[in-house]
């Protein structure tokens, strides 16, 4: 007997059916005496829905009426599942967020949780009920209603989680684990049985979508056991974990990550003094530009080679304001490119093996691929390098980190 | 400057478009520098959306997550409104039944207000905002979402202007206000400028639906002026009132109401004893059939005649019932009469003025219509007559009375 977290997300509930599909998997867990909360978003499409229609009153709604009304989605899936369980003979009770009661900041649309009161739901456990709570919603202290922002659903489950110190938190989803790398790309890709958080966090941040990144941090600093799951399908999935006691017998690379999304940007000959990277960097910012990858060379002549990446749409905003910047400081030349990708490898086990990072360019080098940057951390390396190479990289590392599925 | 309570309904909150004209109406009320209280439905049709999505789960959906599922309706629509009414730089926010709160018991589907706590509101008014509060909902003590039933939306405004001590109660319809009778029967039908409760619940318990009766019930017990309008067409509307000074120079009859939907039914020769009306009327109030009008006499042999009135859909099962009793109790015999109407003259100046009743016999007598039955009560007399006779009534009786419009 366990207490679970389930949490569904909005293709899982996205119909009549899906929902009774729902109510058959969490009563079988009830049925073998699991202790069930099931987190559930708005049926998928409702958001928008509901957005719509706000946008045809008015095309900046007011943030505070916005939850108002999105919040309503959830709540019709609470229902929804709790009638499908009373129609099974399951004990349930539905709750909007704020009656549990999920208390957040008052930050409308994005807002973040403070603190669960966790009693209610503890009772309504002890009573035998499910107890079916809405995801992505929940209560300011002044009684207004918030939500959490897109994704919001996934952090309601672990935070309900972390609150009633549950033994796990189960994602469903439309995946049936993370896997070592995209499976469209590496036919041999292979499910992890188990990643850690930061691992996760590396994954996700690098394109590997499968959860959404703060209910990662969040499950991580509460120590949540996290499983992602199929929702339809049979199968342990991938859990996520704190624990890395026996990494040792794991590979030292749990995955391989990539982005097709960036581009990148050089600004050369620039005069070398104190304060440089954010004269750079500065206007860049100002102008919403989001920047991943950094890297500064000194040159001999002592000027500075600066390149950075960042989001593919910003590439022509990012080009204008570089010239700007490169004109104000005397700097040489700015060119830019926006065909790259980048290609990461991530693992806690690099933390107990050297070399990790040659034997990344090793397998590059075999492929003849050349790498335009390099960016490394404590659990992965990132290089960037021609878009059109990006598959060949992923193949070439995969199976240079024995990462291929023996099955496949 | 007035504290006034607005209630829209579905209809009148129907689409976006509709939702901006209510927005412009109430800016026009705030801007003369009245203090408004919004209270809206759900937009026409989401109600029974929703409750068909529920009976796509069961046939009989759980009450309370029921009411977790339409509780939604209310919710969106008050979102909307308060974003429209922002937009036009009017201070506005919405408030769910729970939030502001409206305390009811806990009879899910049907509860009745039992508090509401008026601070949060007088507040905001304070600020110089409009509230748009959720009709139709509230929580009962348990922190469970409530709703009050269908039209509950109409009580919602009452208790609400009971508990503001609000100088009115606006409750806008598709009618500009309460007609003498209904004028597609009698195109000469007068908009009354003001009505009792006492008469306004006769007239909408005979037949003229404009308001919820509940809601006149409660606005008369805690004397809340309510005032009928159009929702889109300006005009004064009807105001009721408890207020009947003035009702001398007002006409003995304040309206005509009329229902077609009764059928009779009449069993004859009953030998007469103690409790024979219990003895009929019990099995057919076992069969969950309403009794309207009841009539007795004592024939002459020492037995009784024994007639009364129900709704038309119940004519063949009463009938079925009425048979089983007539057996049972050695009744001579029994009829029934499915094509009557039930005609009644509604109005507070009957208690100061004698033979108001002879006058309507005589005409009806005019127009040699036979009257079937009769029943009194302080403010009206009703009669069944035949129902191919109804239209011919209500205006010979709009006419004896001198409802007419003058203008018509």
């Amino acid at each position: 007997m366990a207490l679970i977290v389930q949490k569904f997300g909005g293709t899982s509930v996205g119909s009549i059916e899906r929902i009774e599909q729902v109510a058959d998997k969490v009563k079988a867990f009830h049925d073998r005496g699991d202790e069930i909360v099931v987190v559930v978003s708005a049926m998928s499409g409702e958001t928008n829905r509901l957005i719509d229609l706000a946008r045809q009153v008015s095309s900046r709604p007011d943030p505070r009426e916005l939850d108002v009304m999105v919040s309503t989605g959830e709540q019709v899936t609470i229902a929804l599942l709790a009638m499908a369980l009373l129609k099974r003979g399951v004990g349930a009770v539905s709750y909007r967020g704020d009656q549990v009661r999920i208390l957040t900041d008052s930050a409308f649309n994005k807002a973040r949780i403070l603190q669960i009161d966790a009693h209610r739901i503890q009772a309504d456990l002890k009573a035998g009920n499910v107890v079916v709570v809405a995801g992505f919603q929940g209560v300011d202290e002044y009684g207004n209603i918030t939500t959490l922002g897109r994704g919001g659903s996934d952090t309601t489950g672990v935070a309900l989680a972390a609150a009633l110190k549950a033994d796990e938190c189960q994602i469903y989803t439309d995946v049936d684990g993370v896997y070592t790398t995209d499976p469209r790309v590496v036919p041999r890709a292979r499910r992890l049985e188990k990643i850690t958080f930061e691992e996760m966090l590396e994954m996700a941040s690098l394109g590997s979508k499968v959860l959404q990144i703060r209910s990662v941090e969040f499950a991580g600093k509460y120590s949540v056991p996290l499983r992602v799951l199929h929702s339809f399908k049979e199968g342990p999935g991938t859990l996520i974990t704190l624990d890395e006691e026996d990494s040792m017998e794991q590979p030292i690379i749990s995955g391989i990550a990539f982005n097709r999304d960036e581009a990148k940007l050089t600004i050369r000959g620039v005069p070398d003094h104190p304060g440089i990277a954010f004269r750079i960097l500065g206007p860049v910012s100002a102008a919403n530009v989001e920047v991943d990858m950094i890297v500064q060379n000194v040159a001999r002549d002592n000027t500075t080679d600066f390149t950075f990446t960042i989001h593919h749409n910003d590439y022509e905003k990012a080009l204008a304001v570089l010239r700007q910047t490169a004109t104000e400081m005397g700097a040489r030349e700015v060119s830019g490119n926006a065909d790259i990708a980048k290609v990461s490898i991530v693992g806690v086990g690099m933390r107990s093996h050297a070399g990790v990072a040659s034997r990344m360019f090793e397998a590059l080098a075999k492929e003849s691929i050349n790498i335009q940057m390099i960016s490394t951390s404590e659990i992965k390396v990132s290089v960037v390098i021609e878009e059109k190479y990006l598959e060949l990289a992923v193949r070439a590392l995969h199976t240079a980190f024995e990462l291929d599925s023996t099955a496949g």
